[in-house]
């Protein structure tokens, strides 16, 4: 019997699809639900099969290695045993493309599986892999830099919006290169720094075309990425991205352990620990070679560029503005009344933008996104809704943003009448404190403009701000017409005194 | 120009509808999207007028409270200002009833609002609270008694379902009996007997019927009945509802102040607290007069019978069984997945009910709920979804569901996957927790059952529990075809030995 939740074609709406990566270090399998356009997952399952450690000098895969990565198929197998064919795709990189012997295991492979599996080139590895990775990335000007270390490759990408413009795979991975360089476990400086070299001479290849080339940003994704960025994070190296100062410091304590077996780093797995050092000689050599000075880190890869490949979904607008609109819709938002509620926002920061300091254009699509979603709350309940459409906005998947944008919406969704939130306005970021109380102010005043949730015009007003100062003006008994309105704005003064605005009305 | 958001005809998908409630006591108005046959909050607004406390011993209404009352609805009448007239209703009780100028006032107030207002007689008055009660209750079997304690008068209701059986409006309300028992403010155990005595004596039409009829729950509206329920748990009178004994407690705290001025009592508004004496001997005496022992509290009232009554809609299935539908709709839960897994889990309650203790139909009706359900925060975000499915259970608006049986359906779905949820175990009322851990531990098998999301045949199971023992049989060598929820329940045992469930498998 069919599944009734895919579809024998797999564009059909509301179909799953199921894409696998047999890795060098781990094999994955995502399962999704493709559903108007959008992809939503809905089961993720890994494993640690190590199948690059399990090729040896001769080039052939272990038949341990190839047990263990069956037992993992096995367990993958289930769920699609009545997906079409169509709907799954299975790829495997570059520990397969090495072994020598690679059919007898793709062939009993794919008898478990039933789905041919492909045994893809570096490059088309690279490619998929920008792919997923764009597709979790805001859409922004400037060419990005995306970096994925495998166990057994390094994939490295030069991309603008969707497109890759440099694709390359190189032959380094925190598997095989834990095999070369850190032989019978044992860490040293010399050990780290062989593999290092060998990285970097490696990246010989790349590294003058690349660096001409140029970029704005530079991601990471893999599980060595986020295993790097989660132990700069823990041990207090660095606040969120990978830097290069953070690397260092990471290397010497990496460099206090003698033995691969005794690694042991806040924020790294037990299962991870072990191929960190070969990891972080690789990132380092990026860093250097490449003179990369931040990175940050992509929840994208192999498999959810596969997903997007099978999905055909390219279409190439702003990945947020897309992720906005789907909340709107999913959460059936009345799109006239935010829209109003958007204009008279951003007309007032306008009017204020020199003033109080918010003429930086992030201002102006965030203060957007947050009038166009404040109200997404209300399909859980009217009680507290701007608490619910706050917790939305954090902790929702969208993508093209990050965490700390997120924060910052949810800020502006929860400030958005009642009580200033002080504890919520305390989490923020040092550096967006003082931007966002006064963004969140503008929402308020627009909120409370548009309360009768008519489409009739509004008093002109006009606002001067002055660092606390908040002066909103009317016409000479303009405001007596709209009795609403001005009982809302008068207990406005009182709540903005909380958050040490002094609002006057005239 | 014409709101967009409503239509000119009220019953068309996706109008706005408002009602108006002018009260003797309190105004109020509440606005409301109606879509797909549900009404969903989205503004209210509240002013205390005191219209009761304006009427003099001549009934007439003074300018002052007049006043009082058009000011209010000015702001009231703003966001109507382009409504069709449709779209729009207001009524009048016992104030307006009692005043023998009413129509100097309604004549000014229509002027202002563009819609006439209505006086309803008390027994409307009546039959419309009964509909916005049982609007929010579970549509249980037996008989209801509903009370809702106004500024002028007080209303009385038996009914079943959305039926009213007996309805009666009787002249006793908190403002009018301030008035006329606590003279200049005087707090004495004399003025409070009196008032008590004065509502007993009201009582009497009735009492005989109502007894006679009998009820299995009695619950109360009106913000009298809310400030005294909030009353009785801030100070510890009672766990959650009203309680004759708490009553009798609140009582004495009330006594122990000299005049109404000076009643401060924690979990009451200042606002309320002068009116509050009077209306605690109203509901003492109920209490008294109709044998009540216990009282639970409904937010619905009076304006939501207005809304419904409005939407025509008046289908008589069962609310709960109704919120949990609209959940499941709204979030896109793949229901042919759902309804697998709720088979699953209410074949495995049936299993183990009797060893278990959980033969009552309630922990059935949950557990279906539940599985039905544990998937919606999917629609949020893959990555922690089971939080996401346990926050929007917890803070939806569900008619029906009592705010306990909210957090249970949340814990059910926030342990419904990977680790057993300690904390928000500990949360849970001591007299639920083995229960639910129970049935918790029964959605956890069904969802990892199910995991494939296919619709071919599981594994025949049978189940045995014994006090902290769960075993689960399978027929000699079948599981190995299903090598992926093999794992999974390995990896289950580990998981429930923190929920010290001893879970083994054969």
């Amino acid at each position: 019997m069919l599944n009734p939740e895919y579809p024998a074609d797999p564009t059909r709406e509301d179909s799953l699809l199921a894409a696998i990566d047999l890795g060098s270090n781990s094999f994955h399998m995502v399962v999704a639900r493709l559903s108007q356009g959008e992809l939503s997952t809905v089961d993720m399952m890994s494993e640690k099969v190590q199948l690059a450690a399990g090729i040896g000098p001769d080039k052939r895969l272990s038949s341990e290695a190839m047990e263990r990565g069956l037992t993992c198929l096995s367990r993958f197998a289930q769920p699609l045993n009545d997906y079409p064919p169509d709907a799954v795709k299975i790829v495997a990189t570059n520990a397969l493309r090495e072994a020598v012997n690679r059919r007898v295991f793709t062939e009993r492979a794919e008898k478990i599986l039933g789905v041919p599996i492909e045994i893809i080139a570096g490059r088309e590895e690279a490619r998929l892999i920008y792919l997923g990775v764009s597709h979790t990335l805001a859409n922004t000007q400037g060419a990005r830099l995306v970096i994925d270390i495998g166990g057994g490759s390094t994939e490295c990408i030069i991309g603008e919006h969707f497109e890759p413009i440099e694709l390359e795979s190189l032959h380094m991975g925190c598997v095989s290169y834990t095999q070369l360089f850190f032989v019978d476990g044992i860490i040293s400086e010399k050990n780290f720094r062989q593999a290092e070299y060998a990285a970097m001479r490696e990246l010989l290849s790349i590294r003058e075309t690349y660096k001409k080339l140029g970029w704005t940003s530079s991601v990471g994704s893999s599980g060595t990425i986020k295993a790097i960025k989660n132990a700069c994070i823990a041990s207090g190296f660095s606040e969120e991205n990978i830097t290069r100062d953070a690397l260092h410091q990471l290397k010497e304590k990496v460099l206090s352990f003698n033995n691969l077996s005794e690694v042991d780093i806040a924020g790294v797995k037990q299962e991870r620990a072990a191929i960190l050092p070969a990891g972080l000689a690789i990132l380092t050599a990026l860093f250097n070679s490449l003179n990369i000075t931040e990175m940050t880190f992509s929840e994208g890869a192999l498999r959810e560029g596969l997903l997007y490949d099978m999905a055909g979904r390219l279409r190439h607008e702003d990945v947020r503005e897309r992720s906005i609109s789907a909340l709107i819709q999913r959460y059936h938002v009345n799109e006239a009344h935010a829209q109003r509620i958007e204009q008279t926002a951003l007309s007032a920061l306008d009017q204020v933008k020199h003033t109080w300091g918010l003429k930086h254009p992030d201002y102006h699509e965030m203060l957007s996104w947050a009038a166009r979603t404040h109200e997404i709350g209300l399909t859980i309940a009217h009680n507290q809704f701007h608490k619910h459409s706050a917790y939305l906005l954090q902790h929702s998947d969208l993508a093209g943003f990050t965490n700390p944008e997120q924060l910052l919406l949810a800020f502006l969704a929860r400030g958005n009448r009642r009580k200033f939130p002080k504890e919520e306005y305390k989490q923020l970021p040092e550096s967006s404190k003082e931007a966002y109380k006064r963004l969140c102010v503008l929402l308020r005043l627009s909120v409370i403009f548009h309360r009768s949730r008519s489409s009739t015009d509004l008093p002109a007003f006009t606002l001067k701000a002055e660092g606390k100062k908040l002066e909103l003006c009317f016409e000479e008994g303009v405001l007596t017409n709209y009795p609403l309105t001005q009982a809302d704005l008068e207990q406005e003064i009182e709540y903005l005194k909380n958050a040490d605005i002094k609002l006057s009305i005239n």
